[in-house]
């Protein structure tokens, strides 16, 4: 059987390189080459975050980690640095 | 001493990038460079849905993961987009 | 501060390219460019099963995996195959 | 809209190319192509341990875990080998 695609979530100008969703499953968190990091909602596969600042993504993998308790992202770059991002944030204003 | 494989799952017509089980243990789901994201029965070895869409699966690693309740897949590609694939619809099939 | 090493797990013959606890932290599975998965104890470091049977496993990454239960080691590789590994009858065995 | 940063962890020399957090949400790990591990707090962005003993870590993903009980890390490398590190003894100095 084929299975169903239920959203395409586009935006990334280049490869994602990892996907990651948070623990209550509301969230999908994705690292591209582009250097951001985008928060994407699960049910409607609406981009509802932007992350910018890394100055390179050229590596593979998991790079991108939600905390067990949802609140954080952290994203591994080539640019020798991890950030930690607020996700948290983003889903407080999801409800709204 | 020498550990006993139990199955295994051919069907990928090119490498297998990423694999991950279900939360309930009884799928596996796997990337590969077929640009193919396949689910597979655990206990029995068998394929179970072939989730094709996507135009490259050329990037390595954990392009895929489940949702925290088993309904989703999702898959990060080089072809800058993540989709979301429905493998709960899957699990209810299999238990007919 | 510098942390401490616990232990070296060595009995792989090439690069280790992928490394996962299983569910209850007894275990650690290791994916190598050696074609083979290994099973260690955490505790103590010591090799418990080698699993061979892949014919090439030339990707990097997450190509390792606990099921949920822990009774499952599925490997991915670039022969095209998903491997699924009896891991809990090696836990069996790790406590006569 | 855009995604905040709340801390940048930097002190890795080389590429960072995996990133964990510990089950209870407090440290993260991360392995760097500079050979070594390192633990920082999430909450504050301070690196608390720096691990070395790989003599290489040339590969990517998912090279850093933690156990499920927390005390651990595995590291693997492409030095052929897996190691374990003490991450527990490093969460108990961060509450003095």
């Amino acid at each position: 059987a084929t299975g169903k695609c239920r959203s395409t979530l586009e935006g990334h100008s280049s490869h994602v390189r990892a996907v990651s969703f948070s623990p209550d499953g509301q969230l999908v968190a994705s690292a591209s080459s582009d250097k951001s990091v985008r928060l994407w909602e699960a049910a409607t596969g609406t981009c509802r975050r932007t992350m910018e600042g890394h100055s390179s993504h050229a590596l593979p993998a998991t790079t991108v980690a939600f905390s067990p308790d949802g609140q954080l992202v952290a994203s591994a770059s080539s640019d020798k640095s991890v950030r930690l991002w607020e996700a948290k944030r983003c889903e407080v204003k999801r409800r709204r």
